[in-house]
């Protein structure tokens, strides 16, 4: 085992040391144990309490501010502009997830009183959402704060009464490390127990934190490679538990005729912000484009590439991330019939630069060599014939997060019979606009069928507290027994009560 | 391959050819393509149609009740009364179901118009629930009815807008068979797709469904082998689904000194009623039952040992459930200072009938040894000396999908500081009652910690839909491709606009 952990500047290559040692397995133990023996004290807690706690969280990220993002550029590589703004989507997802937990609905509570039935006199049933346990979290290295120790996964997991065990991203260690300070002090203003949340280092820390007994459920946010590894700990337990994991995606982006005639420029500067902002690496970003083959075909691709072109080579977040980018891009740019419009692949001078890349093949070639995820700052432009070759090419791209279509009016009733494939084959439809800039709000949606997600979760929006909760039923309690929130005289919450939905009041 | 299956009379333990063949590879791909085929066409219809299937399929079963009575008593040596009643419990599932289609609840429907918010403009997002494509679903032995062929899987997963592809029980293959005609012509009526409901038949038949791509989740409800056998199945998959498993359940009932002292014998009575009724063969059956040592406890035991040993002798379903329940009874006899109330086991002269048990032990001395199921008619009784004790044992108690507590007004306080362990250890939480007789209702809860499932579902009540849907979201949709529940001028379901609950009106 090392004796400390590094962390690397991506803008010069350069590692240094973090002072950081890898957390022992002793230590993880102690971590889950104080994790374990603060569920039920924040549990028991009314949920003003909890959004409190949650807004205190966010308070504290926002006072360290200027700090986490220095720290965070320095480690990751992102400009600091795109790290203010996204440690403010960060507190805003906090202050959400607060809003949520005093509107109550995300218990969903129900309410059977004792009846006759057809089937005969039946007792009462009360039923309502309540926590699962000691969360997991496991953040990506795309964003240092929204999907990581801060993210959306401790934002929901202890929104729903949870207590975090945070792992430090490997690239991204004293960021998370900040962070976690930050919600530590949070946390304690709030009078939160000591185990509310936790972090661990390293990755054998990690292992052995999904392995744990008293761990309750993993969130995920990575590569499909590291997913698998988590997936084999967690197969090996001998309690099986959830595990969320959002791994990839190629997000296909289906421009019609018509779209094309109308918006051509606009389409293709926008779109060239979407593949190539954060570096290109972002989960949404749209990485196979679907064109109408013809002249106004070539003119947009040209739009396209010299817009691309024209933007700053892209500082990749680590060399693993690069590695994974140079391949895909070497194996995309070898594919059959696929030529590039923004010139060859270069090799930077420092840190983990790249170039922004356009490809581009007809769709009577594509192959699922050419329908593989390139996370970085490329976009494959695939030019179609017809709606058959569309729909027969469109099968060729694995299931996404989103689908985006652009079309005009007139589009209506021609595209709807490609609904369904994309409906089926991702978790968002997109229509005229971009799939990245996901908004956190109470009707998001982020997740997708395999290997995006595992298609029944989102990872993004209120009800990400969904998957850190479970259901409980309580038949003819007293009512001093039962949560405040399912006992007669309560109005508080939205309730189902003898099959009516009752709203608060 | 055997030519053709064979179905025993547990009441005789004869064996007699049923005369069908089990599935062939081939044929198990034609009925998961034609349920493929089915899914979108199911989707597509309105809420309205899909309750009326559901209700014409409760019709067809009802038309047939008597005759699918005979057929299921003959193969599973259940009482008529009892699967005349379990039909009744069935078709008022798919009556229930129908209704929650209609009230649309279960879409979880959600709009966040276009808005700027304190993260900047944000677009227009709406999201619902899907149906996620053909369910494969494995029932049980002890309901061949409720939770087989014509059960909460198929009635859930139906409402949800699914086919269903059911594995016939090899322990009631005709029962199967006859409930899915019934089905079919249900479905016929109704004017469903020809792959609505599908049946296959035969072990292998099975594994093959489970593991066909275009199967999209499992519902199961079985022995844990079983289950583990599947979910290896599952697991060896390319694209992983989720696998809802009802396994196995031990049921702990507490009963405290002042229950014992005012309803000694009203509880020995009714206990012995939810030990022995349909043979003890209840997932919800009490299996471990502690009471406070001393005299009231010597005669609250004598009591319950006498109105069990009063019953008949009961019918096991089949082979295999006989063998696991003198496994589990010759175990749990044997171990460490357990004493018989009920005389010593016996085989029976015919068929599976065995003799319903009472078995007796000190809490100090219960290991996981005592802690097993036994599913049949047998309950062991604790005694336990004080709470410290009782707490204790009951950790030793694997969790459930039920516990139970048996107190008076004067325990509120003095068991308050049990409840987070029985709420931890299970799903449902029943005072003063039985866990057996599953109410089928909204508020319902049907699950529990591993192994009695799989922790987050449900597979009783009108939430078990959930299990089926997954989340889609819509990102700046015109009105004419969404979904009707999401157009804007649509009230006729509840939905979340903006972050607040609107009713339907």
């Amino acid at each position: 085992m090392p004796d400390t952990l590094t962390t690397t500047d991506p803008r010069t290559g350069i590692a240094s040391d973090t002072g950081i040692r890898p957390t022992s397995a002793d230590d993880v133990a102690a971590i889950v144990a104080r994790a374990k023996a603060a569920a039920p004290e924040i549990a028991s807690q009314g949920r003003a309490w909890r959004a409190e706690l949650l807004e205190s969280l966010a308070d504290a990220l926002e006072e360290r501010a200027d700090a986490l993002a220095a720290i965070a550029e320095a480690e990751t590589g992102l400009t600091s502009a795109r790290l203010s703004g996204e440690l403010g989507r960060t507190t805003f997802q906090l202050r959400l997830f607060a809003e949520a937990v005093r509107e109550g609905g995300f218990l969903e509570a129900a309410i059977d009183h004792a009846a006759h039935t057809a089937v005969g006199p039946q007792p009462d049933v009360r039923r309502m959402l309540v926590p699962i346990g000691p969360v997991a979290v496991f953040g990506s290295s795309n964003f240092p704060f929204a999907f990581s120790v801060p993210g959306g996964d401790t934002a929901s997991a202890l929104a729903g009464g949870n207590p975090v065990v945070a792992k430090a991203h490997s690239a991204h260690p004293l960021t998370s490390k900040a962070a976690f300070e930050a919600l530590q002090e949070g946390a304690r203003r709030a009078g939160a127990p000591r185990g509310t949340i936790g972090i661990v280092f390293g990755q054998q820390a990690g292992t052995e934190l999904v392995g744990h007994p008293d761990v309750a459920a993993v969130g995920f946010t990575g590569s499909l490679g590291a997913a698998q590894h988590l997936r084999a700990a967690i197969e090996a337990r001998q309690v099986p538990i959830p595990f969320y994991g959002e791994l990839q995606s190629v997000n296909p982006l289906i421009i019609t005729e018509a779209a094309l005639q109308a918006r051509s420029a606009e389409i293709a500067a926008a779109l060239s912000v979407s593949v190539t902002a954060s570096g290109g690496q972002l989960c949404t970003k749209p990485g196979i484009a679907f064109i109408p083959a013809g002249v106004a075909a070539d003119r947009f691709a040209a739009e396209l590439a010299t817009a691309v072109a024209a933007t700053d080579t892209a500082v990749l977040l680590n060399e693993r991330v690069l590695a994974s980018f140079s391949t895909a891009e070497e194996a995309l740019e070898g594919a059959p019939g696929v030529t590039s419009l923004t010139g060859t692949a270069e090799s930077s001078a420092e840190g983990f630069a790249v170039s922004p890349r356009v490809l581009r093949v007809r769709a009577r070639e594509v192959t699922p060599e050419h329908t593989i995820e390139a996370f970085g700052p490329l976009v494959l432009v695939v030019d179609y014939e017809d709606q058959e070759e569309l729909v027969d090419t469109l099968a060729k791209v694995p299931d996404s997060l989103t689908a985006t279509l652009h079309i005009e009016d007139a589009d209506l009733d021609g595209i709807r019979h490609l609904l369904p494939a994309l409906q089926k084959a991702s978790g968002r439809v997109v229509f005229n606009g971009y799939p990245t800039g996901v908004r956190v709000s109470w009707a998001q949606h982020h997740g997708g069928p395999w290997p995006a997600t595992n298609t029944l979760h989102t990872s993004v929006g209120v009800t990400a507290i969904r998957r850190f909760l479970r259901p409980l039923a309580w038949q003819n309690a007293p009512e001093a027994l039962l949560p405040e929130e399912l006992r007669d005289g309560y109005s508080g919450i939205p309730r189902r009560v003898d099959g009516v939905l009752v709203v608060a009041h």
